[in-house]
């Protein structure tokens, strides 16, 4: 049957929650129900909501209901579902989305990833390790001089990815197009080097009606990916930069503002739906979420529910590389690759440029940590010199 | 100066909120201050974010502060200064976005409402009392036919406006471009019945790169007004739609899915910004959100904050008008008109078409009920049979 089925979290004593259930099925549907004749509840039974089920133990005082949605109550865009099952319902008191299951036919309407892991793997051309992404540090107020040579240290280090600063606008200093240029030319500069390729996500900004245009732009000025802060737009805006044939870039979705909806316990969306599915379901090729180890964190089981719901399959879709991010350094390589395996990306901002020898050198203590980890050698016992300066430095409780 | 100042309210003992403030400033502009050489730091200081103020009594164990974010940094749009203000800092724990001040040079590049309160009244030929509105009910899954009865009952009664159900999308049963051509129709032919123009606000949905497209042609063919669910895409396509002249139709913001970011109690975004000033700077005309007195319910304090957002003067923006909705009936007329004197519009939509004489018994007893008010006579003195009837009813706890 063509519906989505909404799961929500609410406070309530057992034996409420039927009622509740059964009204908001009517109240976000057809609106009544019993007091409507035989001939109307007939016609109209299609697109009445449907008390999927109810569970009064999810917690103490707390129970899930879960409401089936009939498809053809809305059209098949984010924004019509959005508003059908949390429209009202976000306004009423204590409610958490968790989840939202789409039937097949449903799901049909979503593009899912372009690249996904094993697209972006062939372009970045790593197979069998997790990658290693680093981001630009400090570059508000800095010229074009300076990302360029943050970018070069960045790249020799091995890091197969480097990302702008989300909060790096379009701006008369370090203009988008000219990122876009520079990036390109001295990317290409150290693969004659070093024989590596590392790609560059630059940060999609502006006007909502200029995004698509701006990032075709970049593709013909030869950008590697794009970074989009998706949750100060929208999740439909981001499914239009997916679709685009004429755009056809990897998208990694930065989690900006994810928080104001997702942070609270008992209100707004679950992070594994707003991080996790509903990203995959639009197209980003990578989602970045915070680490449950560094500075700014999220609990475990949050983070592992958003990659399981990035990478699990059977799915209609590619998938999407978990990206656990924030105060991320050398050290925490083991702990991350335990809880991701190689199928993520180690992210790191202070983690690399904070390495007392340099960006550079900050890189290759993750590539030495990877490899470590993949070897089955502890990483105490790794005699790569830029990994033992990381891990003095930050053993003694240093910030990545 | 130009700049953004923002103030946040977390948790916190007291002289600790100082060296939070500080690492806010510093995080989400230049990135580091103290280890840079003198030369840099004069370059940077025009970058550097300001701990506007510090209060580190605003509740138990809770402080507020406000951090100034130079202008130069974002571009002159809402997702940028999101992204700066709440990307990272929405997901570090325990903090809420209370509110935004923009210098003026800032608040230029914002257009406000192209009708605002004032040029609305023209429209409706309203002067001096509260503007009425209904809402179409229970139209999922029915025709034109069903929807044309409703819009006739509904202007018959007098109201000034009637919007769509926020849950009603473009569906083959009752088309966007249908809509806008028969509500047009039966609009007029009921002008020519008895005198009263009353203005249709129909949904706009479907793809973001649709929308601007959907709502010319929705002019063209005689839309009165656009009803959109700017929460469920963005306040940036809000401001599109309302920029582009080829639209300029009145624009009513519905409230669907503002509460995933404002409900919280210690998270998300203050509703007086999200639904207020936002709003009022991103240019719509009318701003729905829940009263204080009906099923789903705001605090009174939350309210009153929305609708002073909405209203204030000096501003550099023609006023807003607060839309108190949901549960609204005509015994709460005057409890509506006291918290918001008659710069408002009263929302009904239950309380029109659960009148037992109909939706036009309903549109006139809250007309009735409004003259009272105005009158200053009390509701129970009033000769008016529809406003007796409907007392009686929902005196009884009947829902509105």
């Amino acid at each position: 049957m063509s519906e989505v089925i909404a799961t929500y979290r609410l406070p309530g004593a057992k034996g409420s929650f039927e009622k509740k259930a059964e009204g908001i099925a009517l109240g976000l549907t057809v609106g009544s129900w019993t007091d409507l004749p035989q001939l109307e509840q007939e016609q109209l039974l299609k697109f009445k909501g449907r008390v999927a089920s109810i569970n009064e133990e999810a917690g103490e005082g707390v129970g899930e209901i879960s409401i089936a949605y009939p498809g053809r109550n809305y059209s098949n865009d984010l924004p019509a579902i959005l508003t059908t099952v949390f429209g009202k319902l976000s306004l009423d008191g204590q409610v958490k989305l968790i989840n939202l299951e789409f039937s097949d036919d449903l799901n049909r309407h979503y593009p899912g990833p372009r690249y996904g892991i094993e697209g972006i793997r062939e372009l970045a051309g790593v197979k069998d390790r997790p990658l290693l992404m680093s981001i630009f540090k400090g570059v508000i107020g800095r010229d074009l001089a300076y990302m360029e040579d943050q970018l070069r240290a960045q790249a020799r280090g091995g890091v197969d990815l480097v990302k702008d600063d989300e909060i790096l606008f379009d701006n008369p200093l370090t203009p988008f197009y000219e990122r876009v240029k520079n990036g390109r030319r001295i990317l290409d500069e150290v693969q004659q080097e070093t024989g590596k390729r590392t790609l560059y996500a630059v940060n999609l900004t502006g006007r909502t009606s200029e995004l698509r245009e701006k990032a075709r732009r970049a593709r013909e000025l030869g950008a590697d990916a794009l970074l989009f802060n998706v949750f100060s737009y929208s999740l439909d805006v981001l499914q239009e930069l997916r679709e685009d044939e004429n755009i056809g870039l990897p998208l990694m979705a930065h989690p900006a503002f994810a928080g104001a909806v997702a942070q609270a316990p008992h209100h707004g969306v679950a992070y594994s739906l707003w991080l996790g599915k509903f990203l995959r379901m639009t197209g980003a090729d990578f989602s970045l979420f915070p680490s449950p180890y560094g500075s700014v964190a999220l609990e475990k089981d949050q983070v592992l529910a958003i990659s399981r719901e990035l990478t699990d399959e059977p799915s209609p879709f590619k998938k999407t590389f978990p990206v656990p991010s924030a105060g991320i350094h050398p050290g925490l390589v083991p702990h991350l690759m335990e809880d991701f395996g190689e199928g993520c990306v180690i992210n790191a901002g202070g983690g690399v440029h904070g390495h007392p020898g340099g960006a550079e050198s900050g890189g290759l203590a993750f590539r030495q940590a990877i490899e470590a980890v993949k070897a089955g050698i502890p990483l105490e016992e790794v005699q790569g010199e830029e990994l033992r300066v990381a891990l003095s430095l930050w053993s003694k409780g240093g910030k990545g």
